[in-house]
């Protein structure tokens, strides 16, 4: 599945909506610990319990990487899990020098199988180019994250403008092959339309709705301009909802779908 | 083993050599390929070929993740077969929200074993604050990288000066565990002195010298200075030395080796 197929998923699903499998073993049901693989089992009941609603899912890799290869093998059976025309994306947040981009972009692409990454743009553009390589597969460039730390660098002012706006330009010329996107919080509302006016009509990966408490309306008007796409991602507060029963989890994940409805 | 340990270790060997164990399954000895675990194997003969010279082994992640799990568990294992008095350091520029940098902290140092990590700065403090509370353990941030990329946006000013010295002066504010250290490009040797000016003791992780051309005499001259370490980083220069016989990889170790104990 790649970019332009999300779109018409969007549309036929009439939601924004992407799940953060941000699977953590000690906060998933106890009874799940017995099993041979609980990440993976509790995956597959967050994926059956929300799958004919959402467009996408984002399992943040440092989750797995804990587990070390066990996490490995989990995170490669829930992509096997989720169903073919549902969006698959790696947050990794990776980036290196052209030659070990390669490699990542090879673990993410080939033998993990997702559609597509998130990468960090501080090596520059050899960095990111080759996940850029891959035509059918889709690449977020981190642009203004929605934690503190974006006031660090991101938002520095380089010539006349923030350093996030530097790599928004940067991403809209490397985006040849129509694969490109980028991270924008949704703690950053503020700032979501001076990134549209540098980032023509590449899609937005929004997450900091829900825990961290950003905006969910600016994050789907704002980044609906210019014929664009925001996908919202939510993890914590779809996967650890209420008491962590399956009817919690379709609770909040109806709650996620009416609310972005309502402001559609 | 910590960052105060490998100086001690510097002055015994008598080196600051560093061997980034990139070890890709497409150019390892075809005769290894018949055992269970090729890249392990591989490792297993750099080890044993340059023990007794280096003072650190680095794996690149990116070169393991492309193989899956089973890539992961090579790693493992190499981190097991590397004597306890040489420092390891995971190559993998991570850096997230907090939540999840925690995970990617025990990922690399729990999960893996591992003495170090180097991390990338774009997400800022918070993104970086879960590596340094392992005080035992050392974080080398992306300070002014190798490649052409690092001209994109690392070079560019912001106030009075560059992206990569804002960089060295967080790395500075942050050591209160005396476990941080910068990453700086060989090939950045124009722009050493400046980060000098701003990274106070800090030990620099050193890579570019050999495939990308980077100066070995500056990087161990300027990176001395203030009191401190370089850490000089050589992958494919000494790994796929000459036929890639074990001879070939010793006499490129110990030619490196000459090369530095002579600018000392």
């Amino acid at each position: 599945m790649n970019l332009e197929q999300i779109i018409s998923s969007i549309k036929q699903k009439k939601s924004y909506l992407c799940v953060g499998l941000d699977t953590d073993i000690n906060k998933i049901p106890k009874h799940l610990l017995k099993t041979a693989d609980p990440v993976f089992e509790f995956n597959k009941i967050i994926i059956d319990a929300t799958k004919d609603l959402v467009i996408a899912y984002k399992p943040n890799l440092a989750f797995y990487e804990s587990l070390g290869a066990k996490g490995i093998e989990s995170l490669r059976k829930t992509i096997e899990y989720i169903p073919n025309n549902i969006f698959k994306i790696a947050d990794a947040k990776r980036g290196d020098i052209g030659n070990s981009s390669k490699y990542y972009a090879e673990a993410i692409f080939k033998t993990l199988n997702y559609d597509s990454i998130t990468v960090s743009p501080y090596m520059g553009e050899d960095s990111i180019q080759p996940f850029c390589e891959y035509s059918d597969k889709g690449v977020f460039i981190l642009c203004l994250t929605s934690n503190s730390g974006s006031s660090n660098f991101q938002n520095k002012k380089i010539g006349d403008k923030e350093l996030y706006l530097h790599v928004s330009e940067l991403a809209v010329t490397m985006n040849v092959n129509n694969n490109i996107g980028l991270v924008v919080g949704a703690t950053q509302n503020n700032q979501m339309e001076f990134i549209k006016n540098y980032s023509a009509d590449l899609p937005w990966l929004i997450p900091g709705v829900g825990f961290q408490g950003g905006s969910l309306e600016d994050s789907i008007v704002i980044g609906s301009k210019n014929s664009s796409t925001p996908i919202i991602n939510i993890s914590r507060g779809i996967i650890y909802a209420g008491n962590g029963t399956i009817d919690d989890i379709r609770i909040a994940t109806e709650d996620y779908t009416k609310k972005i409805r309502n402001i559609l």
